[in-house]
């Protein structure tokens, strides 16, 4: 699509997003079962309950402006979910693949947070306020899915330092 | 390169940045020319000084752990990339062009953070304090970048806004 106006821009991030997670939603269950501690794969099945739920608040955004719910391509997305995918092919050193996913989905976890971020803004000052107001819903959840991460991140890279001394 | 430990997943890692700072270098001086305001033009060539500065960073740290410089494709920054040069030729809208620019610029700085972030935990992981401190000084600089577009994607959303009053 050729975007040539603000409210064309503001389409496109959503369907960027929604083309987003609902790649997220078909990987998360893969990384989940490959990952070595608890903690990580507990909270990847609650990130992916999240997400599910983040799909259906995109679907409401689109039908509140009164437009089909679809996917645009998203290579940022794409890029980094098949890097996680290689990674569990070429390894079996469960470390090595936790630390690789786990450093993979919080990527995407900044990803979205810019992006939803983004979305908010627009949203606003297209006066989509209530479009803006989902949306804010899921970058406050954003936020808190890489918080967790980065918590379990440290807690990984001291028990991987502990077996390894 | 086929990854089965921790050390190849962190120089994998680094090759990963070193692609994407290259890009970032590049792509650069094209999107500040094509955005309105002074202030995120100042920001992108300011930031282009510091992204050169990061670009030898890394081949400090290559250099410290006995490797040569090379990056590897990062499919993330490519597609962030591209969709700002596809927005710059298909609007003359340069409302359109800065707003579509300055998000991709916050996505960049946003996956550069995770990157980062993540490397540093690994070299200290891995025994290489050196290059752990060198990142680190690379991750406050993408984390102050973001803080500046962050406020100028505000100033320029309520500029936006008062023009279409």
């Amino acid at each position: 699509m050729a975007i040539k106006t603000m409210e064309e821009l503001f389409l496109h991030g959503l369907e960027d997003v929604y083309f987003a997670e609902k790649q997220i939603v078909k990987a998360l269950p893969k990384m989940a079962k490959a990952v070595r501690s608890k903690e990580l794969k507990d909270a990847m099945e609650t990130h992916l309950g999240e997400t599910k739920e983040q799909v259906k608040r995109l679907e409401r955004v689109f039908k509140l402006l009164g437009k089909k719910a679809k996917g645009t391509e998203c290579p940022a997305i794409e890029g980094l979910i098949e890097e996680g995918q290689e990674l569990m092919k070429e390894t079996k050193d469960k470390d090595v693949v936790s630390a690789g996913l786990l450093a993979g989905a919080q990527a995407v976890e900044h990803y979205e947070i810019a992006r939803y971020g983004t979305l908010v803004a627009w949203a606003r000052l297209l006066g989509h306020d209530d479009a803006a107001d989902i949306l804010e819903d899921t970058l406050e959840e954003e936020k808190n899915a890489d918080r967790i991460l980065t918590e379990i991140a440290l807690a990984e890279v001291n028990a991987q330092a502990e077996r390894a001394a």
